[in-house]
């Protein structure tokens, strides 16, 4: 019997090896993968394709890439890890002494066993990442030097899984996939979002909800682009990314603040008792970025254990298989369950029989032995609902202002609209 | 010489042997009392009346109750504490054994020697509370088990008072009258509010002021029925009860929680500098509940001492006449005392010369000497209300903004209207 | 070399043995000197007229006034400072015993070997003001009294000097220049403004700065009764004052609270890491008392180091040409400097690509080289000001949101601006 959280990190390990860019292959392969656990529309845009005030960049594939030395033992080599190639290089086949192909090596000098992330998106550039350790060792003397890729127009690849709900108001979820053999970044994002969609088909969600699996940057805006008429119905929304991490979870707020997303991973967050943080919207990040843009200003937050660049192995290749458990993904896709059963339930209603209390007691709903000082829960929860669905608070305000749990007052509200007393 | 104290005091002890209820002869007998003291308009609404969700119920009379065991011996008594019997218990005439009689019994094991209050208002019943140890010391065996009560169509009761103000907009001040022997429930709150309006009548004050002694729920929401339309004359309210218990004075606010009513008793609890607590609204405590419903809306708070179902022996029979003392609620008194005072005199001011300062010195307000540092209250207070007195901000804002005291800043609005300089 | 601070102090200097009042040709006298420095524009207005609720008074000049014991010797010597003899005394010439003049004396018995500073412009009157320990030496017998004063028809002496900026929107800078011998009230506030304008001027500001040098309360009331009609080009302001003491600097925030020049002062004390208070507004202390009276409601807040009347050295002797340091006038300088440096660049932006990120890269304004998490200030400069260019945050909200110096941001604003990408 294997545990959800065990099932995700076996996901990740089989994207593990590929590797992912802004658009090529290997985001083709992962969307692949993905595709087994929940079905897919696969969407190919155009090299060339103006999106809001970007193009579409022309599509990069790479076979081979290495460094050898004198006696042709390849010292730097992307078969061992898609890492070690700077993303996005253009190709080459040269030789070349150190100090010159030193100019195109990239290493973490404070980290020296670390190989790092590094990606020259839009300036055309060839280079290799690697441990200093190993660059360190290398002797001077003349190298060969190979980048088999090809950059060349073709399409950028994204795939969009929708859990369809009663109301059209959607809730996106996106993660990007454009990175290569990182684990938590991102995919433990991808493999919560998967998971996270096959339990919320099972329950018949309230909202509809939108997985968005596209590369960073150019693909949520390449998203937006050709969403730009009907973005609208995205009503709330969360960029899942560095899902696996030991950390605590961390909710970063959208830029609105105060949007019902934001209250609802703020009650969450704390109605668990989780050690957690909330942060305030930044600019930087993920593609939170793009959504929270001015123009667009979404209702969407990012959920992530520890943030954005916010611990060492970020963006290297510390951040490998043993970087992201089972027990730390587990948890966040709980946090996403627990998120999404609050906002599927969360409305504002309105007391139909505002004038004094209705008479409870006579439609079964309050005790008949009066006096007592140990009122239920559950009479308490209706007492609250009525008095303050007056148009102006939704059910997590009831929650917090009486402390009784989110369930209780929704299961009373429930129960008071069936009795005819409220209408949503 | 009696204090005032005393005087309440002794106005309880009257008070506490009647047996009231939501209905009958003890509400009568006890507004009888209260119109000793203050006159009372009576209201007497029929049985089956619709007043909003309700009905008003059967009238419910009581002469004698007892449990009797086989000696003939009363074991549980009526006439000792009107207490003992369940409130609204059907007439009952039988004989059981103490298995079967035990059904009917409320006792509080965790104070033995207490009797509990109990009620079966809206579900036709019968039932006796007694102590614990009473209960303990019962031997099996046949007793006898008589209520002698009627219910049957009738009125409900209730009663105001007005004290008539310069101006008609009205304070509602609202007590309960419905509780049996219990002092600080209701009692003391009855007897403050009866205090309170024969002071207010000495001082012609500003606004109306109502009394409303009425059944906790079901009186409310017959006296909210009853003057739908004129309701909104209700500009602020009390709600007055547990007025005499040994714990300090709590404030509750009004649904709305920043009426002038909080505001006022925020301000005077706070520069009283008496040790108090201010909570928030809930839907739960007295008869706020029914004023502040959402379509009523009133800005009606809630004063106590330790607040509803907040001490041990709340619905108990240690609610007797030695748990409330003349101190404490000659000091409910004078917190209401003291709001009203502040009330009375609360304005929103226009400055009418509000292009730089007046010359105050010309006026004959301000001292001629220039060049000391200690400028006078009285003359900050002027400069205070003067800069503030932009139709945004009342005299509290002025005092709690300048720390200065109400009354002084107060004196100083009345010396610049006097002198022209401001309007209400 | 002679720093700026002693520059002001001398200044300070020159200024003090004048006898200033709220009129007369001491504070002619004192505008001469500043005119020095900065070209002014000088006003007159005329003994009698109206202004809003005042009238100008009569001129008062003074040209001897003294105490002289029984042998001539002058005991208090208005010669020796212009404080011993009250503000605005009538005339007088009279042989009276000490117990008839001492009705006539000032002293501060808690300090008694300081002056006090007492005026009594309103009301006609004579007096000296003394040490304690003077009058305590005087022996009893008769007096000679001379007050060789002036009160007359006459003017209202105040002058105006103004930089011009890109727009004729007006940033206010006023002083108080009617205290006789005290260095901090307000000498130094005189100084600061002046050597503050002299700055601006070399800077080409972005605002008309407008210095008003003017005598208190009246003064204040004069310029604004004769700018009623253009009092709406002041959209920020400063009152001067108490600039040279040892205390850290205070600024009271205008009326309102939250204007843009409250905002600017607590962004660059607080960003400046000095020790400072910042203040509420309270209708009293210097001109802000006027220009923040509800009529006008300026957006001009205070600055000074210790405010008005909180150091024991206020209104008296004390307050001499040692209170005042070089550095604690710098320092208000430099305040005042960095202050209307962030003012003169505060705007709000409108993002013109609000939808996405643009592409910061293809416009040189990015770096390259992508992965790294050492993203550059003026990267997130850019992004923070884009993300919040939407017409509701101006640039100090951009720099507290965000974390990062307020002139790295406006430079990205700058260079965002030059792209094409915002227009203010």
């Amino acid at each position: 019997m294997t545990s959800v959280g065990e099932e995700m990190h076996a996901l990740v390990e089989r994207m593990y090896p590929l590797c992912r860019s802004i658009t090529g292959d290997g985001v083709r392969a992962t969307l692949d993968i993905v595709g087994e656990h929940v079905p897919l529309t696969r969407h190919e845009v155009p090299t060339g394709t103006q999106v809001l005030d970007w193009t579409v960049p022309q599509e990069w594939n790479i076979r081979d890439a290495y460094v050898a030395d004198a006696t042709g033992a390849r010292v730097v080599d992307f078969a061992a890890s898609s890492l070690h190639v700077l993303g996005y290089s253009v190709p080459v086949s040269a030789r070349m002494p150190l100090a010159e192909l030193k100019q195109h090596l990239h290493t973490l000098p404070e980290h020296p066993t670390w190989v790092p992330y590094r990606t020259s998106y839009y300036k055309p550039e060839w280079g290799f990442c690697l441990a200093q350790e190993t660059l360190d060792a290398l002797p001077d003397g003349e190298y060969e030097v190979v980048v088999d890729s090809t950059l060349a127009d073709g399409h950028l690849s994204y795939a969009e899984h929708v859990v369809p709900g009663r109301v059209p108001d959607e809730v996106l979820v996106s993660c990007h996939v454009c990175h290569p053999s990182l684990a938590n970044d991102n995919l433990a994002g991808i493999a919560v979002a998967t998971f996270l969609a096959r339990e919320l088909a099972e329950r018949e969600p309230y909202y509809t909800y939108r997985f968005v699996y596209a590369p960073g940057t150019i693909g949520a805006i390449t998203w937006l682009a050709r969403n730009r008429e009907r973005v609208g119905r995205v009503k709330h929304g969360l960029v899942l990314a560095c899902a696996g991490d030991p950390g605590n979870v961390t909710y970063k707020r959208s830029r609105r603040g105060d949007a019902e997303i934001d209250r609802v991973l703020r009650h969450v967050l704390t109605a668990s008792q989780r050690p957690h943080k909330i942060r305030e919207f930044t600019p930087y990040g993920y593609d939170e970025r793009q959504y929270c843009s001015p123009g667009f200003d979404l209702a969407v937050g990012s959920l992530t254990r520890t943030p954005y660049a916010g611990y060492p192995e970020y963006h290297t290749s510390a951040d490998d298989l043993d970087f992201v458990s089972p027990a730390a993904m587990a948890d966040t896709l709980a946090v996403c369950r627990e998120a999404f059963a609050v906002l599927d339930r969360n409305r504002r209603y309105l007391n139909l029989s505002p004038y004094g209390e209705p008479q409870l007691g006579r439609r079964g709903l309050y005790d008949a032995l009066g006096g007592r000082s140990d009122t239920k829960e559950t009479q308490m929860a209706m007492l609250w609902v009525l008095n303050l669905s007056d148009g102006e608070h939704d059910l997590i305000d009831v929650a917090e202002r009486s402390g009784l749990p989110f369930a209780t007052v929704a299961d009373a509200a429930d129960a008071l609209a069936a009795a005819g007393l409220l209408k949503a």
